[in-house]
């Protein structure tokens, strides 16, 4: 594709750093590139391919000339920018959750559903990290055996709640190891050396008793795959992991798949690795998978509850295919 | 009941230091207290109500006038010593996995199947960690609504791998936080800010691709509740917690229960606490979970893939109901 003239929104943050590191890694093709960023950031400069970039404080005229934005900011700043960018004619891929249930809105990720980029209007969601790494997975086996319901339960890393959401687990972790009190502003509870069965952090849970997260991954994972008939449950845990998010998944299958069967599927799926050797206590670790940009699946079985299941082990590094790789693969789709 | 000569097999070890706490706190009615450990503990002494006992190198003559022996050493320790205790008269209650499926042997969890402990031949035996919490909250469940099939994923904590696993975890998060490689010698992966879905740590897998400690939540739950046609799958992962085990559980029953309807048979239940309060961002957790007796459970939801189905988060000490505690309140029902 041509060179395109780039803009980052929310460029300061931990997914926006990991942005422009995937573009450079990826040798995406830039024309020139916008560092955007809230107020607070009025000042920083940022290095990107060699150069140091003063970071400019985002407005509803930043996106003159800009025909690629990526964005990874809050839902907030999402709802009120992405609009302006698309009426200026620039595409936006928005990280945040407040554009990827609108029916206007293709929820995208490439290995799965590339071809939704076709009918946007302007803007593109990036799925959230926990259903990225689930769908890749999923999408193989859903076309090879139909998928008709998933049991998921997660244990996401610290940093998918940000740069202070790791620095207090590393406050408190040494707060823990020196005998003392951990201090929780970040998280409702100690993160350290515990789970927290809560993401987000705050205002998480609606009126059926899941979480906001739980239930992105219930509906996206819907949108992503193009049926609503694939019931999923979730329940999403918060564990004291820097990076990588784990998951333990049941899948129903309509027609019986054996382990080894869905192995070799799998084995052949795009942005995914079969790593499942049990003799030699090989599978999918998050330290492991922290700056890949697989996904790794492991612990294939068949279920041995269900006439037509199978449990398995999927990790990612959340930060990347959860967020900012998948984000730049969506704009090179472009 | 009177008093009882006692032995403590084990009592050097994590639980069996546990199980002396428990017995004190407990007032269990002791006429005389034997502590047995191996060869590696000789000339060892430990405090008992005040008194400070030798320990004595467990041998087969070790039960002469030994009423009830509390076992908590590996399962070959307990393969050899138990017979011959029980052959003595002893009763011996053991929390290894050499006796729990075997037919003559009773496996019990007191609020669950206590009368079981009336066919025992000797040897009573404690079940898995694991599945003690899981099933304190099951039982009511299935009483109420018949539990069909249940997809559980652990949290477990490393103090369920003993005192080396806890000093390893301690020294790779040291390690971790100064930058260094973190060095395994218990754990087969580090510990420490990951999520290993391996348990046991040495020898965990059989041919269906489960892990020993998986097929003990499903076939143990069977035993414990008394029926074989509840269906269980399990995947069992170690978390850098130090102690209390979490677990995900999603339980299909045959009777639809609402999340109401299980929130108030659960706060009936016995040796059952319902931490269930979203707006306030109450519900069980590990770090809280230490030190108390109790199961603890909550986020009960009904769950939107299944007609008939809740999921939860149910959350115990392992070392104390999970282990120490539910082993002397056995020994309390004899």
């Amino acid at each position: 594709m041509s060179s395109k003239n780039v803009a980052v929104v929310g460029a300061t943050g931990l997914v926006g750093n990991h942005m422009l590191r995937v573009l450079e890694e990826r040798d995406f093709p830039i024309a020139s590139i916008k560092l955007l960023a809230s107020e607070r950031s009025r000042g920083r400069k940022l290095e990107f391919r060699g150069e140091t970039i003063p970071v400019e404080v985002l407005a509803e005229n930043s996106f003159a000339g800009v025909e690629i934005a990526i964005f990874s900011a809050g839902g907030g700043t999402s709802k009120q920018f992405a609009p302006c960018a698309a009426k200026n004619g620039c595409v936006v891929v928005d990280n945040s959750s407040a554009w990827r249930m609108d029916p206007k809105v293709p929820l995208v990720v490439p290995e799965v559903n590339a071809k939704d980029v076709e009918w946007h209007e302007g803007i593109i969601a990036n799925p959230n990290c926990s259903t990225i790494q689930m769908v890749v997975v999923l999408k193989p086996l859903h076309d090879a055996a139909k998928v008709e319901r998933v049991v998921v339960s997660t244990y996401q890393a610290v940093s998918g709640a940000g740069i202070k959401a790791l620095n207090e687990l590393e406050a408190q972790t040494r707060a823990v190891l020196e005998g003392k009190a951990p201090a929780c502003e970040v998280f409702p509870h100690p993160i350290a050396f515990n789970c927290i069965p809560q993401i987000p952090q705050s205002d998480a849970f609606i009126d059926n008793g899941y979480s906001t997260e739980e239930m992105k991954m219930v509906n996206e994972t819907k949108k992503i795959i193009g049926d609503d008939a694939i019931r999923v449950t979730a329940t999403t845990v918060r564990v004291p992991v820097h990076t990588g998010h784990s998951e333990s998944v049941n899948v129903e299958t309509k027609t019986k798949l054996t382990a080894e069967q869905a192995r070799a599927i799998l084995a052949k799926a795009p942005g995914v690795v079969v790593q499942d050797d049990l003799p030699n206590q090989v599978y999918p670790l998050a330290t492991d998978s922290a700056g890949k940009g697989e996904t790794f699946v492991g612990r294939i079985r068949e279920d041995i509850s269900h006439p037509s299941a199978l449990d398995m082990w999927i990790v990612s590094d959340n930060l990347l295919k959860g967020a900012a790789l998948n984000a730049v693969q969506i704009a090179e789709l472009l």
